[in-house]
């Protein structure tokens, strides 16, 4: 009985635009037609189209991030069918391996437009700028932030199941009452990605009626939901598992948005590196999960295999619940973590980098992020620690301050107008 | 040449209440004067009282908690004026180990009054409550919550320098503004604890004069700040270093609330495991580093010693910016974490640990907390990652649910009126 | 500028003989001429037959195994010209990435004929034996040893230089002595392979004068030496780097015997989990380093990502110097080392497997090999750590003894006479 | 129920003989009396001797190694009986912590006379030093080897159970042996330590007749043997677990020559860093369990808290089975192992160290030593891993070759004639 290779059971056309392929698709909703079908166990491949759909290119501007559509994003690979399931069970999703593919070995990180995003600093670096990084192997380097070289933690960003109407709908309504909200407020930025026609996509919905119905109905995947979805969690890479409700009958699975590395919180929106790729994967069961194991969110085992650096080896910069203006807030982790990411690229800065490198570079690379307080009013205290090691100059904090490196190349701008 | 013990510089008596000892105070304030003096470069012990100075006993019910003074937590060690230091430097304090007494192998997690604390789940868990946990050696384990045994990383939760009146005073305003703010909106619940002299304590303040100075200008202990302060973060362990600003000549460093374990967050506020101990340091000097490091916050190494459980052994839940009503929130990363530690119990509970519990042994054992997405818009998502090898039984997901455990025994309440 | 896909500068033909094609060769000598050149600092890959140049395959039996021609391994792929680097250089590889075919997800361990091999344990498992393993992204899997899953160290087993005239000559010179001395005392096995034309190959030695000086001259490629060759050291994996002593102008760097994991010591000779595959290499070089460093055997570094499962996973055996007839030996670590690996193999036939399984197992799998003790007279003491987390069962010592597992399969065997 | 301080169940005088203190032994005998009793389950402290029972100080001259006397080491604490303790069963011995006595921060390595020991490169380096460390906290460093700090894993070389008749004489047997073959072929250094009733002390055998029959068949604590003896594994350090054979009623558990650190191998003899200290333990029993599981050698599991630098920060030498004189060995390790650490030596001398002072750090420092293949006949491979981070000096290989270090200290010789 010989083995034969591997199955891969959606092959993606890097060449060609995504949305003239089946297999792929832009919106969740549970009825999206199933692409194909796995049986529990059966191990298989799946390619991907990287999160902008093929928008992005390995090129030294910066024109295709200033013309990317964001309603576009993700393109998905799926929905796969997986037999036996039901709602109530949990998916059991094992990540085998994830590749580039052969043949496009880079990826790229970028600051997008801030009217299309959601960087975390936007306000501070709002310019559009791309730098590209080059795979060997298993490390990352970029020839626009130079002196670092890092292996990835490579992951998905995304995987889900399909939701069922009823979840569709809680978070069409939670969604919208939020866009309210701060519509009534006049928040000047975008707060939630709401159902849009535009750029929805759906392979398999081949007759127009449905295809119409996912677009207009279907929700956005920028954010992780119940289903998983857009979780963007670095350490869901190769040989993790994860535990995943089931809404619909075959579950419905769909994956996408791969990342060579990614430091937590993907600070700078687009701020994995975002790659094509092929991700090998088994699908179980656990029948009637949910109510058994009390789980009604994504669950998840990282894999054995990941970089290691030595705890000492992490620099560690920290923020509190104090804004850049001096302003005090109550036990905000978000505005803690922005001042910890704030102390680090200062830090940065001052071995030659612009503050636009040490923001990619700190989006993309393997970074770690703790909520170490939570209750110490007013202030949380995030913990933000860099691994020293995959810089090739000494980073640790010295007498006499740091050495300024040589050549620090840039990051890349738009050309065009 | 013989090489002498280390030397002690602070003993306390914990037979004796604590504010009737030099060398201890409980307010942070530019004139505490220094009770001791090293040189950059020695080694040296310091001993602690527990961050309530004393209150918490190792007893079977929890009147010791209800009774508590909040206004004399917390009881530090110091402060130590370090030969050399001079406004702008950076002190680099490298922690060579910390251990319990000999004598008081215990520690506490407890949930105390609401209206004492800012406990992260006060809403749900509202009741006085406490958890003995005993020490062999690394290990802790506890009569109140069975089934788990786990080596601390075993830190102070408070390490600082003290401020100059200029960083006094910002850190007053910016308080009194967010006091300010929250009672015109009318928050129900404390947001920053003001100075007040009650409990205010400052060992070597002889003169009357100054200790009510102390007493009523001082700032309080509770949250982390520039000057490091409580920070908790669990990884300052033995062997890590912090690199703190120096606002005053001598630079005036102090150290307590030792914590022989916390969970990431130390949620139930009176979270981390608290204990007496000793703690062995090194204080060393760069000099002028604030500015030529671009260091005006705490930055830290962890040490090499941890406890390590390989990757694939953390069993990772999941929480999103929705909360428990369902209401959208905007990559609030306080709900987010919030639903994942609330997903965490509910999962445990179906081993037969009761919801305090779980809250407060999540509060203590080595729970790693990362902030995974902060832009994937509405939801950020965090990830909370619990041990699996801290529990004697296996409480990996499986078909069919959770095998119940037999006896749960049970925190400890108060039992007097 | 766009980067291009990493070059493939030596490709093979798994269909055809290896002997059939260049780029490969069999032993080590000056004069076997390179096949390709790189400049320091490039990336590239190169493609590998497995050690015995596709005389093994994925089937059912071990015919193939019985009728192997030791004599045409290992199948190396090189020698790849340095551009620049002279005698007395260090060749620094740094291995990119290791990869299978993507069609040929599978490898092998076996029991070769004693005859032909050196096996740790020929003596009590003489009967030649097969486990097929598959390749499921970073995992291995076996269907004739089941109930473990683990991803490897994937690594070549040899790398290494052309010597010199001088050092071969060092190298057949002191092997001879050996093998002249163990004939003297009728040593029943075969204790080194010395130069020997048959299976002798160097494809790009055209000329026939030139192919039968290499045949004739060539030294074996089983050991490892001062150049490198056959280290078999299962660390040597994804990120890490070696330093090589260069003897030629050129260098001449060779690289094969890839192994999808393997347990220190390789104990059953054909004892990791062979395969064909793809390594990404890149080479650089320290300028008269043999000298300057005092490095005249290979130093390398591991890279930064390896399976961890934590200390305390890992079940350890002991071996002490006193063989199984109970002979006790002076400070003999291989003694101690056999000893260690019998007290693991009798362990786990508890559980069901079968003794071939077990040894077959414990040589694939990444089990660590210390020498705990070389001083403590006449013991040295040798610990052999399993990681648990291998094993979908549990395998931690238990009172009532291990639970036997179900249907344990079986490793294969020779069906032709 | 308040929980009482852990219990010492055998103290000692550190400024006392050793041989006039009960609850201490330098032998093995079934005939030892218990001198103390735990119940399973139980958590106890013992405190140690050094090895050598008290004979080295902590003091600049070598002089105390000069006049040791090998005849009294081990200074073991014990034997402990073991309630319901029967043979046959395993005895689970679980090391909750290790310390030094408060007041004895410090050990010493050290070079002895090479007529009292077997050191590794005892004929290269015969002559006689000593090495001071001081514990500050976790860390050792020594002002006779500079320029070094490390953490130790910390663990008692010796754990045993006292054996039978049965055992003893087996041991005695084949040890005997030993020394009458090599006596046979003029083996000129020791073999093994015979008994001999000089230096031979068994603390509670108040009666002469006993004390004398211990004395005369005692045998020798020096090798590791099956019920566990002189292990010397560094990994049996706090947290981690072993599984002891039970050979006689009461098992009979001593413990003792504890190190602060130590070396894989242990290579210079007295060659961790020895010193007095407190060991905290727990005894259990896994009734029938020699047989049950098939352990009749030690089995043990480390514990989960350990130094961890990364494995791409282990510079990694090797040996092959040819010694220094060039001469060819059949796959013997113990010559690669030595190869493995006189490359490492020679590669340290660069930096400026004495050749002892390489060896002795190599012999403390927590160096890995594996076994990396076995089976490459005629070499087996020995890869031997120092970490870098444990210098405060960059080790790694680079162009032009080490920076040597300025003041280097030396290690101490005997001053007396």
């Amino acid at each position: 009985m010989a083995i034969h290779p591997i199955p891969t059971i959606i092959k993606v056309d890097l060449k060609k635009p995504y949305h003239e392929q089946p297999g792929l698709h832009t919106r969740w909703h549970p009825e999206i037609p199933f692409y194909c079908k796995v049986k529990p166990g059966e191990v298989f491949k799946v390619e991907c189209f990287d999160s902008s759909g093929g928008q992005v290119f390995n090129t030294d501007d910066a024109d295709d991030i200033k013309n990317v559509n964001p309603m576009g994003i993700h393109c998905l690979s799926g929905p796969i069918e997986v037999e036996g399931a039901e709602p109530g069970d949990l998916l059991v999703m094992e990540i085998q391996d994830v590749q580039p593919f052969p043949d496009e070995p880079w990826g790229y990180t970028a600051i997008m437009d801030p009217a299309k995003s959601s960087a975390f600093l936007g306000d501070i670096y709002p310019n559009i700028q791309k730098a590209i990084w080059d795979f060997n192997g298993i490390f990352a380097s970029s020839r626009h932030i130079p002196h670092v070289k890092f292996p990835g933690f490579i992951h998905p960003g995304i995987v889900g199941t399909l939701p069922s109407y009823e979840m569709m709908n809680i978070w069409k309504e939670r969604e919208s009452k939020l866009v309210e909200f701060h519509a009534s407020i006049n928040t000047p930025h975008t707060v939630a990605a709401l159902p849009n026609p535009e750029g929805a996509y759906a392979g398999q919905a081949v007759s127009p009626e449905l295809a119409k119905k996912i677009a207009e109905e279907g929700v956005r995947t920028v954010p992780p939901r119940e289903h998983g979805g857009n979780i963007d969690i670095k350490n869901l890479s190769r040989g993790a598992k994860a535990y995943l409700p089931v809404y619909v009958k075959g579950a419905g699975f769909s994956v996408g948005d791969i990342h060579f590395s990614e430091g937590d919180g993907e600070i700078s929106f687009c701020g994995a590196i975002e790659m094509h790729g092929i991700i090998t994967l088994k699908l179980g069961l656990i029948k009637n999960g949910m109510k058994d194991l009390s789980i009604y969110n994504p669950v998840f085992l990282p894999g054995p295999v990941e970089a290691h650096y030595g705890p000492s080896r992490y620099l560690t910069f920290q923020g509190i619940s104090v804004d850049e203006s001096g302003k005090q807030h109550f036990l905000d982790v978000k505005v803690a973590f922005r001042q910890a990411v704030l102390n680090a690229i200062e830090y940065l800065k001052k071995f030659g980098y612009s503050g636009e490198q040490a923001y990619l570079l700190l989006s993309a690379a393997p970074v770690e992020t703790r909520i170490s307080s939570i209750v110490d009013i007013p202030n949380s205290c995030v913990s933000y620690s860099i691994p020293a090691d995959i810089f090739d100059f000494d980073i640790m904090p010295k007498e006499g301050g740091p050495t300024p490196q040589g050549d620090m190349s840039s990051t890349v701008f738009p050309t065009s107008k």
